[in-house]
């Protein structure tokens, strides 16, 4: 689905905010929500949840809110996610295990066909029903399957020749777990889970919130 | 370490990733940095720099450019992260395990020192040396331990409740891997790690670069 108007990358993060809080909504079996109600679960204004929902498409009627299965179908289909992903994992460690067995990629439609690792000790181990396969196969495997996202669960020092590898093979589409900001070209699409950074924001605002 | 000034979220989260490239320098063996060169490596401008830099203390001579060693060793110390942590994982599963398993979290001094679980059939099970426990024992453990931060990795429908034993527990630093926007207490540190939010924004920018 294709977005008209810009959207802000403050607008794009809470997307899948969005997506959840309407997911579990829909769940409590509530159809229609307002602004303000939605705004209250989200921590945002009604303002702005009208603002960000306009940006987006333009979606609902004046005073009578918004149908939570519409706006969420609205909103899966501006991520991208009510169609089929195919992923393939490098690294078959804690995280890219991790990975592989989160159930509700799988049951989003995220499916991951094929995990790699160079360790001889992991290759033929089974990870949720997929069998780690030799790096030396990664080449001949993408020539053959289509894949939409290369997972990046590999230590740093070798994430950035992995990469030039990726886009040998044309994945352009590159969701990065190794502590390292990777130079990319333009079109690669690259989203970082950076744990220890996250992990040192903790300690920086536990430092300063406690203290103060 | 107090900082003095009024430091943005923007800076601090930009933080952790001064301190990987410092890191990086001083691993390849550079001693001093320009606010060019360094401004070159992390994607920003030299002025940003400067300004960050300044922002959190204000550093560095005019013309010699910032000593490696002793603004890691500033930045460490602005992140609270030259001190030691003790963590307990709530949630023995793949995120819960991995976190534990994560080499560098114990080697930059964030330590784990339990892990619950409430699955009998994962209480007792070793992971990384420490053995899980039951979470009937949460409570008696943490009166009898200091535990800085709580790492949730258990999933979503358990985590406000969760929080609230926390709380009562005197724990107040969480760091949130449960897909959930937890209510939380203004006194409360908390920092979220979504992973399904993370590949839902990689799924949107996919689909919104390759068509464009």
């Amino acid at each position: 689905m294709h977005v008209t108007g810009y959207v802000s990358e403050a607008v794009i993060k809470r997307l899948p905010g969005y997506y959840r809080h309407l997911r579990e909504l829909e769940s409590g079996g509530i159809f229609q929500i307002s602004s303000q109600e939605l705004g209250k679960r989200m921590g945002l204004t009604a303002s702005q949840i009208r603002q960000d929902i306009n940006s987006f498409g333009g979606f609902g009627r004046q005073g009578c809110g918004y149908s939570v299965q519409e706006l969420k179908k609205h909103i899966m289909s501006i991520m991208g996610i009510d169609k089929k992903h195919r992923m393939i994992i490098i690294g078959a460690g804690n995280i890219g295990c991790a990975v592989a067995r989160y159930p509700s990629f799988t049951r989003e439609g995220f499916q991951t066909i094929a995990i790699f690792d160079k360790d001889n000790a992991k290759i033929g181990l089974q990870v949720n029903e997929i069998t780690v396969k030799a790096l030396d196969e990664l080449d001949d495997f993408v020539r053959h399957n289509r894949v939409d996202i290369a997972v990046f669960a590999l230590p740093a020092n070798g994430a950035q020749a992995m990469l030039d590898q990726m886009l040998s093979l044309g994945i352009k589409t590159i969701w990065n777990f190794a502590p390292i900001d990777l130079k990319t070209p333009k079109d690669v699409v690259i989203v970082n889970v950076h744990l220890s950074d996250s992990l040192h924001i903790l300690s920086y605002k536990m430092t300063h919130t406690a203290h103060e």
